[in-house]
């Protein structure tokens, strides 16, 4: 029997995934409220023994927006998953899928970014830490006979999105008929609806497929044209004020999947395009509330 | 005052590093006996309280000859290291020193390893693992206003060497009366006494050089030469058979470091050239026994 323990499962990206991996019939043990349990000594272990997984999907990170690019908070997750990594390969678990993010790679580089690109020099403390979780636990996979694979993230959005990030919070000003400033826009971006992605990890777990996997769209498209998306599907298009914020420094114009090998390997396409995942999050916003 | 938690303090380098430290008058606090407890969940942070120690020097490691390249137990010292410094930072610790070694640089390039060269593709598990935990470690001690300093370990030999190694098991062999066949030895390497190691490491704990620091003799030796050596203070040069083993497929024709930082910014020099080195080393062993 297939038994997945889902770290972090009441979270943004855990609780589609939890959905995912229900309707593909698998049986979940959430680990979602004890997300914080996961850092206190001896917890990750323990957790193993409760649950017996024969499948972990490690979703669980440090994650408060703005402050996570940055924090030394970061660095007591490295340690946290690998003692849940370890726990769980002495358990005899049979397959691993964490998640990592696009944040491993360095940045500015030309074109789609592929798995196998460099990742020595991550841009934030958040890159390095994840990038280090992962040469470390894909090792100690390899070495203990776990089936391990890492699936990078790039940008999400979508229903119980933190108000603080940018869509969220965009979406929020305009149902309440407040004006926004954004900056330009020009920035190229990978967006994937977080249903998607929740599914693209369901789909990641229960393929064979190992190593580094990009959970992406392999789309690049631009910030400014997401924010017209949400103008367009709030109908408050008049509130946003495109290039009224200077761009950040240092913001680098591209950041784009490359996709192949989950659309390949995995076989996984996702189910919304940009236009009807926005829809579906103003939509969430607009029946949730949160305004 | 200054109180310097040493952990692997009853290892081949330990006991010289408390020596230093003790020699420059710093009070120890010793965690030898505890290694393999640095392993179990929440005795990092046990460790700490009960030592509250200002300074923390991390020589613990797994380490058995031959199989520590490569072994998975690699990877619970990735996450004991990290529990262990967070620890000893949020009780205030002001300074950490580990122990890095020369296997987290890209071996096979030209001339001598600087601290600043290339760590991203370590050609084995322990070099991943260490330079893991270096990038980890060192941004969260930035982080948490810790001095951290990282001095990365080349060749050592001296006193309490694991007879398993190399210069040791040679030593012991001739001083049995063994005859020994060795490769042709001409790999050159930065070998240093482990008295000196120990004392380069007390010296780069007392001071306040950051980030990475090669401990090392910044001197290329071929291999053979340290053979005619041990060969020279045994009285037994004629047992050695240089060349009578096959060189080892892969093995890097030089692994020297540029030791310009421990001599210029920490202000430490060798006390041991080679010579001295190994007939201390060959005196120890003909005294202690373990033949």
């Amino acid at each position: 029997m297939t038994r997945v323990l889902v770290t972090g499962a009441t979270g943004f990206l855990g609780r589609p995934a939890v959905h995912a991996l229900r309707d593909r019939g698998l049986v979940v043990e959430e680990a979602g409220s004890r997300r914080a349990d996961l850092l206190a000594p001896g917890a990750p272990a323990a957790l193993i023994r409760e649950t017996r997984p024969t499948h972990l999907l490690h979703l669980a990170w440090y994650a408060r927006p703005g402050l996570f690019w940055d924090a030394a908070e970061n660095a007591a997750w490295v340690h946290a998953t690998l003692a849940l990594v370890e726990a769980f390969a002495a358990a005899g678990g049979r397959r691993a899928v964490l998640a990592g993010t696009c944040a491993e790679y360095a940045w500015g580089a030309e074109g789609a970014l592929r798995e196998d690109g460099p990742t020595s020099e991550p841009g934030s403390f958040y890159g390095v830490c994840k990038d280090a979780t992962r040469r470390v636990a894909e090792g100690l996979c390899l070495r203990r006979g776990v089936s391990f694979a890492w699936g990078r993230v790039f940008f999400l959005y979508g229903p119980r999105e933190h108000p603080d990030r940018l869509i969220a919070s965009v979406v929020r000003k305009l149902l309440r008929g407040e004006r926004i400033a954004t900056t330009d826009g020009t920035q190229v971006r990978d967006f994937l609806h977080v249903g998607d992605v929740g599914d693209a990890f369901a789909a990641l777990l229960a393929s064979d497929v190992e190593g580094a996997v990009n959970v992406a769209s392999g789309c690049g498209v631009r910030v400014r044209d997401v924010l017209c998306e949400v103008g367009a599907a709030t109908g408050r298009a008049d509130l946003i004020d495109i290039g009224g914020l200077p761009q950040r420094p240092g913001d680098p114009p591209v950041i784009v999947a490359d996709a192949a090998r989950l659309r390949e390997e995995v076989g996984w396409l996702p189910r919304f395009d940009l236009s009807a995942g926005i829809a579906d999050a103003v939509e969430w916003w607009r029946r949730e509330g949160g305004q």
